[in-house]
């Protein structure tokens, strides 16, 4: 007899915890790291904030594989009622809007929390001082799996000293295998420093301090809120979209202008016409089947305005470049940000650059560093859409011959990154994101070639000058023996044409 | 300010479906095809019942876009009035227990329902018709997102007519795009034909229709319903089998023996001397921090028996076989059926078969055919641990010389098979999982290597047998001069000779 029961998604998660990257000990520790990082970012720069963030990892003096992880940051904090829920109820926060952030799912730091209380059976500590209040809150909390809630051991709220402080901080113990993911860990920090040159981040761990200075206080500027696009609407977003119309008279046509991104009178008047629905209708009088065929014309009609890309926040290139020499040092790097585009009604952007020399080591493929929504991504490479795009272009165009030195760097920014698993480390290959992915690397892979014709040129150059140079001295002396001139006049001379017929300046202007 | 919300599992899943593999209509057919076969071989094979199973896929005239997919099994069914929760609530099914099957997550199926809803606004149809029950239930239903619960449209109940009767039928429309997915599909059929060669598959499409009839009627010894090993708990796990202790009194002592897989009397006092524990302390009076310190030390107490293999179903190296000759047809197939081995407490089984030449077409790599608890694996093969293994293998140590018509096939069962994501498409790199694998293939290579070897043999004594017989007549006449023998009898002896010598038979039975 077959018995049937039904979860908690607490329990679910914790029955499947390698789904949401917690697969082991290390692999578990380099999550949580992750996922509190990120909590860190979006609640720093997400809001015009330069982010301030300090990770320290330590071992348990008496069994290293006990290792807490605290994080510290200077964003607005969380309403210090929301904190229980934030910290301690799966698919709960404060993410699930048209935006561009780095968590979404609301799952993170939850799975985090799960993970320490069924290796360790210790509780999350967790300090709010939110941006705006007068008040700190300070929580000592678990989750009760089988209902899906926090379940709070301790709390302590008290008036800030200084009302201006604003922030929170993070500290669980976890079994962890430090040794196995420090190296993994500090990768990711590197690349998050890379990616956010804004940010400075320390980073203290049983061996060492690293402290990745911001290299520039130009922040880009934050996301905004926005509204579902008409070609990202299924039948149930429709209803949802209605259920929060509160006037009843509210027409079809105004619906579509009020409640949708990209679109005007003109393109409601236009799409209601093409797609036969009368525009006075009352939304809320919409049947099911009704509601069916139009989602179902939102999505086929071509004339919408494209998603406004005011919800993203690419990094710019100028400060992708900035992030790139930073922690590559190549001796060429381009960086290209792609104007905004769009797939299934969700607004994205496709920023690359292509590194090159310097001190990138040769590779007998490219080296792919792959970002989402600002967030390095460094496992399931494979199956990436960045690799894939990456591995489909034929480098000897660029006159790349391999092994080099080539490092391609991409960053996609979308408010739905179409990430294959929760634990956000591969990207689907969506075609409008391969597409712009393969744009851009092309355009930035273009002034590579030029990039690299130069350099050969120069070394062509440097080859004549060295043979020239080798036979100078004979051809000086001779010529002036047979011509009677000053050979110290004739060395100059011969100095100056050399110059300019190798146009060694009109060279130089292309190396570092 | 930000708003803080929860969402329902149906909520986030609705909202995140590629993460389920519903992607896009190509993946979201492919993937629907996929659950309703995987539970209807669970709801056939896993109870001792020979399965048949029929597949229809057929597309609404007027829209080839909406598209029905029906599947119908001889399977035990679902009893009437769970039926609801089973299709319409997420988290919730028969499949939470430790035992194999191909279902675990208690999701596919309603992801599938929510995409149909979510595109064509259709309920699904299921009739189920209970084993040992004398009704049929015949139910409309959909999925109330906002709240995770079924929301049932029409249900009628009725006596069945044969009462011997059973099974369930499932049919549903969604917006799918066939000329796509149909290729993937027929595949994804073709190898569940190949991994339960004892089904009976039908295949009715738009276009053609295929019957797999079942080459064997020899059903694998279905799984049973295990208990955890104690390697395979922690804090959490402990919690919840402690609560379905009935005795209060029960001590930690019968506690081990009672609820564990592996675990009598003489081991469970083994550890309990090692890890310190008093074994008459009632299990019921244990702290937290004591639940702690038991977890621990049972996961890395070493000498608890392995678990037991009674929860798995593999298919064993004879059905491998006759599957593997059934669908590629090559010259060479050898099978290999690990013994029972297990990580982290779950007990797995590897199976692997070799195979090559005959109709396997000659690639430039060993094609990898994965399977995981008979379910065929089609996609993100690049981050899989099979392709790892088979990758890392220097083949010509098999003399294999690449282009070959070489295809490696790997099964994996498990109680928890390690999925890198709810959409069940790869296995992570488990270490043990490897090791198992690396052996399994090594070992079926080496007949692999014996049989090349023989081949090369056989072609080198056909092309001796071929240059004697060339001259043969000519050595005939000239001998039967010199001797005055009959060249007939002479013939015959030479005949006798040349096939001993040459070992033509020896090597016949190598070759089929």
């Amino acid at each position: 007899m077959e018995k049937y029961r039904g979860l908690s998604p607490a329990q679910f998660f914790h029955r499947n915890k390698e789904i949401a990257g917690f697969s082991n000990p290390a692999r578990a520790l380099y999550q949580t790291v992750r996922e509190l990082v990120e909590n860190s970012l979006d609640a720093t720069e997400t809001h015009g904030l330069l982010p301030d963030i300090s990770v320290e990892i330590s071992l348990d003096s008496n069994n290293p594989d006990r290792v807490t992880v605290k994080v510290a940051d200077n964003g607005i904090g969380i309403p210090i009622h929301e904190v229980p829920n934030v910290f301690g109820r799966v698919f709960y926060g404060s993410k699930y809007v048209v935006r561009q952030t780095r968590g979404v799912f609301g799952l993170g730091v939850k799975m985090a929390v799960l993970y320490a209380q069924m290796t360790t059976a210790q509780p999350i500590y967790v300090k709010s001082a939110p941006i705006n209040s007068d008040f700190i809150g300070e929580y000592l909390l678990y989750i009760d799996i089988d209902k899906n809630i926090p379940h709070v051991l301790k709390m302590r709220i008290r008036k800030k000293e200084n009302p201006k402080l604003h922030g929170t901080v993070v500290k669980l113990t976890l079994e962890g295998s430090w040794v196995q993911a420090k190296k993994r860990i500090e990768e990711y920090i590197r690349r998050t420093a890379l990616i956010a040159p804004y940010a400075t981040i320390r980073y203290k761990t049983p061996e060492e301090e690293l402290v990745f200075k911001r290299v520039s206080k130009k922040l880009p500027e934050p996301p905004q809120v926005g509204r579902y696009h008409p070609k990202g609407v299924d039948v149930e977003v429709l209803k949802e979209i209605i259920k929060t119309v509160r006037d009843p008279d509210t027409t079809l046509m105004d619906f579509l202008v009020k409640s949708f991104d990209g679109v005007g009178e003109k393109t409601a008047q236009d799409f209601l016409h093409w797609a036969g629905f009368d525009p006075s209708i009352k939304v809320k009088e919409l049947r099911l089947h009704d509601l069916e065929a139009l989602a179902s014309k939102m999505k086929s009609f071509n004339k919408w305005r494209r998603p406004r890309p005011t919800t993203l926040s690419p990094i710019g290139e100028e400060l992708l470049k900035e992030g790139v020499k930073n922690i590559l040092r190549p001796s060429f790097v381009k960086a290209v940000t792609r104007p905004p585009s769009s797939y299934s009604g969700h607004p994205f952007i496709v920023e690359v650059a292509v590194a090159y020399g310097g001190e990138i080591p040769p590779q007998d493929q490219p080296i792919v560093l792959r970002f989402a929504n600002k967030m390095p991504l460094l496992y399931d490479e494979g199956v990436d859409v960045s690799r894939k795009v990456v591995d489909e272009i034929d480098w000897s165009v660029y006159k790349v011959k391999f092994p080099a030195p080539l490092a391609v760097i991409t960053h996609l920014c979308s408010t739905k990154i179409p990430f294959k698993g929760v634990g956000k480390e591969a990207i689907a290959d969506v075609p409008e994101v391969e597409h712009e992915l393969e744009i851009a690397i092309r355009e930035a892979s273009r002034r590579l070639r030029a990039y690299i014709t130069r350099m050969e040129r120069l070394h062509e150059i440097q080859r004549k000058e060295a043979i020239i140079r080798r036979y100078m001295p004979e051809v000086i002396s001779a010529i002036s023996e047979v011509a009677s001139l000053d050979p110290s006049i004739l060395e100059k001379k011969l100095e100056e044409i050399l110059k300019r017929e190798l146009g060694k300046k009109g060279v130089e202007q292309y190396v570092k």
